[in-house]
């Protein structure tokens, strides 16, 4: 097998983005617990995503979601971000929480609905020429919750077209990374429900526009890595929300649920060119910690990431590529479940130590003294949330 | 095929309690949008319910939530509602929005933690004694997210107690009825995820313990009708909440997903004696609201099952029996798809034109101008809602 | 609401393609069922057909696979058919019952057993040639059990060229619809598991390329008239296996399990532009009949499919349009309702006989007496099936 | 953590039963692949059962299927299979291969067949008062494919007196062991469904009376190890089916799809007491290996059980507990995933060779040379299969 000094070197480039709204409260509709030392402004999430990556070396970079996260001045944010070490990622975009959109945001019926939706999406570009980010991820909730509610083809020919008027106004280096949603918060249909409707919208708008894949967005069953290697093939795999989930999009850290299929979607990754300094697929999580704290479940899900990564790069693809062409279903499964099973976790300790990185990032933290800090320190104001 | 003459007298007694909450607002963990006229208080809610069952003649009782109907008096309010033409129906407890209950409520390790939600539900009994109301319905957020976040058989074992403890406070016209459901709030587990689990548990309790069959609340491709006739053969279908889905406990009006499903359903009801005036079956709708008009949402919804009864009623059993019995396929097939297929809306306009109601109660509701009145009159205060 | 009169002329147009194959034996792993009368031969299927075009004139074509349905002479099955009022429709390929398939067709490794598969397929052009047939239908058996098996992305990329060498010989009138399917036989990943594969492997070959969508060959959950309208828009759709599902495919008579659904696919083909004289849409049955009588069961299928088309015809699209536009919720889904609860078998079996048609073809077959003649008369040989 | 060295002495009692169906051929309803070698008897097939074993040590006993398996002298073949190291384990009654079973079996409405289905149970009493074994296993393939087919209720009705018929039958030292399938064959409704419907008929029998659970044979996202759990508490799990399934049933290896599920399954299995020499719960295999090569398909099978056995004994549960008892939810999950991470491998190499096994089983049969000693000696005849 692979050895892990053999692929070591390639650990250094891996770099995942934490969202914003991680390290704010979040639930379900049945409620929302909060919890001592929650951040109340956007400045206070990137102080502690400054923690996670202080610790792993992993996360250097923080995404925004607009409007939870406006400032007034974003070269001020900026700077306070890259004090910390961070810089500020992709930029998200929201349509899912002013009146105006009950029924619709880039698909409604009504133009004035859409050009409103448009312009909020300009306004997310002129915060990313201000932040330098070059990611504009559009998660629509647009959908219907009804049959007739809406004409479904009407609303994926307007979809066409409000896209094309944020795909217009696109720097030369920025990028629409447009996210698809099996369902919720729309029951009966969504407007981008699977990734062959992403690929169709952005492949009509040229090559600046990709999809990206939500690991908790597919129906039950769904061979995600499939789709991964679908998408390189076809050039439009832009980025990925990880997260994790046994029933719907339950938003579970990253590889809790079932970590051989996180393994998997990695070793696709990999396997098709998306792993590396040059690949264009950006790793970010979108995740909720309603019960488990806040800044360790983002900590244990980059490492989830690394360790995943890490086996799948101990995959040795030459005797795989011999064993799938013998016919050998046994030896070939068995070539991808002995890079599984290896336990890298002291290898990884042992590289991150020589990193200048704490051996055991968790226990980092939980000595640190941060928790309580900020516990003691952040008192009064307004805890961050959704807002819903 | 059975004539709708020959079955109108069964549809006197059919009665479909209303859920207090479905007059607030609802929404999903992304957006709560809210209506005019929505109630403020538990009055404003009977009033809307009032309207329901004044215009379809099939809504007489009206299920609380507690503690999100709690009042100071509850023998005054059973006089507004009955003054409404209402009665109080079934006491919905509440053991999800508490802080307390992060880690779980009446399967919570910390018997204290146990205690203060037994003794919620000796407050709803105390509740039920002043209201007359005989079901308590006992719908448990208890779970976990995560593999080893808690001790399922222990919890299991807990639970048990903590539910004997409350069987034990009922009154000898009171009923325990224990829902069941999949997941939602918790994603990895939850304490009483099938109709096997609410069995099993309430069959340890005694004759007073039932089940609570909430439509929406089974894994994907599950046969409900299968479970309606199983629960009916054992003695233990307490009550349904009806509603209805595509993907998860989405909340929808009942039949506007499956319309067929909801035959089949009512089908078996009826087969196996849960229909009619000494059937201990307890119909209740629990649904949300979220995107359209309230008050006509109810109106459709106890409409649909009306009409879905309606043809079930019309099967004719006896020459489908001679079918089935012939290994008939096609022709038993048939006997049950002529009942689906038969249009009874004229019918039951006609027959609720000769009970004194309106023919079409959604049009009577929209000619009624009680929307307007309410949007005008209920300015100010705080819009009900589940308090999230 | 539009009334049936008004519709009635469009229903002249219908026609859907029966599958010789259902009118031989098929079943499960578990067992294969036979029956007396079952065809031994392409001509005894070929004669089944003809009577449930006989009785419905909707099934004017009968679909062949081969190498089940071979003979000698295609212009004499071709003048056979014709004097039984039929025409030869859709040639099936069949990549699954060769031993030299077991690890793939047109996607395997060995450049030999891809040419074999092509080869196969350059056949059925020639017997399409010789019948008339305009379509070639690629249902692909290819993928793995175990992950490692294969390499998902090679395997892709040998689809895309063994598919550009069949392209390569359609005629111009010639049609390559690709088939795409969930899981089965292949439990780990197929190689067309969905739509947007089917679409972007059949956008790379050409016009002449479309997507065959089987409405059984989705994950649970799945919104198909979303993907019906989807594929519309994009000019792609080419034919549809029509049957229904449960569970998984389970291949039972289209419209049995979830009528509504087939009501909804319908309603999206109508709005299309998939529907009438000049759409380029082919309608298909693709089911078994395990249990139930063949010859009935695919008259039940063709009239539900009928049933269905009518009542989407039904709906008032301008009134749909405005409800719509206007945020009604429950109108917009009111309109549609009606027309899916409209019973329209008497008007249907009016417009049957106005056209020299029996009004109940199911009655009509029962009391032909045909059943018990070739029950009779077919003794001997071995009767056709899937010869798995 | 807990050390292997703490636990390896329970690996020791560790046995899983082979189906002797796993070593004949088994495909899909479109194809089975036959391999040279494959068991033309029960004989042969025990000798295959024994290379497992002997390599393995972990498969002491071969469950048979009747009719598949019948022989004239079972005392024969019981010595037959001592001499390999043998015994003769679980008899499988087979009620879906008969055309008599077409509507179904134990459930069906005329006496005749259901006491035929009845009497071949007596029929495997008495095989397995020949063979010493102690189990009978039932699985019903018993089902309708469309609404109204069959009277769900009377068919329940009809299973409880045909399996009180054969209870009353068993032995002092026997055991009746149900069996529940979600689908498959019967695509609309099966008669024992889930765990509830299993549970509820075994306890009305008593108790000698338990449930089978395998692992393939739920609805997509059902908690397993929740059901394990509950099983145990109530006293009913009698033995389980070991495969694993990425979408319906699919058979495949166990712990293929995934290990993760498999681990949690088996910790549940430790936590309630069914693991261990005093356990009733008896482990088997059920699989299919439709591409792979069945033996070593099989030996994969049982080391992949005491693998995951093996890091389910490894939870530290005194610091589990805690970190449950102080919410400690990332905590807690991080014992769990410890242990799962854990690379047993090697140290379970070592504990095989201390007991006199190979190291690396898989090898040892690769090397032994006996696949091709049976693909040479295995010629002619009748390869064993379903008999489909």
């Amino acid at each position: 097998m692979t050895t892990f000094e053999s692929i070591s070197d390639q650990l250094e480039a891996q770099a995942i983005e934490l969202p914003s709204w991680a390290f704010g409260n979040s639930g379900t509709r049945f409620k929302v617990f909060t919890t001592p030392g929650t951040p109340r402004t956007i400045e206070e999430k990137i102080s502690d995503a400054a923690r996670v990556h202080e610790l792993t070396g992993l996360a250097p970079s923080v995404a925004l979601h607009i409007p939870w996260d406006k400032v007034d001045d974003y070269a001020a944010l900026g700077r306070y971000a890259g004090d910390l070490g961070l810089s500020l990622g992709t930029v998200n975009s929201n349509t899912f929480q002013d009146d105006a959109y009950k029924f619709g945001s880039l698909t409604h019926t009504d133009a004035a609905v859409r050009q409103k939706a448009i312009d909020h999406h300009f306004e997310c570009l002129e915060i990313m020429n201000e932040t330098g980010s070059n990611d504009l991820k559009i998660w629509l909730a647009d959908g219907t919750n009804y049959p007739g509610q809406g004409d479904i083809r009407g609303r994926q020919d307007r979809l066409a077209d409000s896209l094309a008027a944020i795909y217009g106004r696109l720097g030369d280096n920025q990028r629409l990374v447009l996210e698809y949603k099996f369902f919720e918060p729309a029951f009966y249909h969504t407007d981008v429900p699977d990734w062959g409707t992403s690929y169709a919208q952005v492949a009509a708008l040229g090559d600046q526009a990709l999809v990206c894949l939500d690991t908790g967005h597919h129906a039950p069953g769904t061979n995600i890595e499939f789709i991964v290697a679908q998408l390189l093939r076809l050039g439009k795999l832009g980025s990925f929300d990880f997260n994790s989930r046994f029933y719907a999009d339950d938003d579970l850290i990253v590889g809790a649920a079932d970590p051989f299929q996180l393994f998997r979607i990695l070793y696709e990754v990999i396997r098709g060119g998306g792993f590396g300094p040059d690949s264009p697929v950006a790793f970010m999580l979108d995740q909720c910690h309603n019960v488990e704290e806040k800044i360790p479940g983002q900590i244990r899900s980059v490492l989830n990431v690394q360790e995943m990564t890490t086996r799948a790069l101990l995959v040795d693809r030459d005797a795989l590529t011999a064993a799938q062409d013998a016919g050998d279903v046994l030896g070939a499964n068995g070539i991808l479940m002995d890079a599984f099973y290896t336990d890298v976790r002291a290898d990884l300790a042992a590289w991150r130590e020589s990193c200048g990185l704490p051996a055991d990032p968790m226990a980092a933290f939980a000595a640190s003294g941060y928790q309580q800090k900020i516990a003691d320190e952040r008192v009064g104001g307004r805890q961050a949330g959704w807002g819903a």
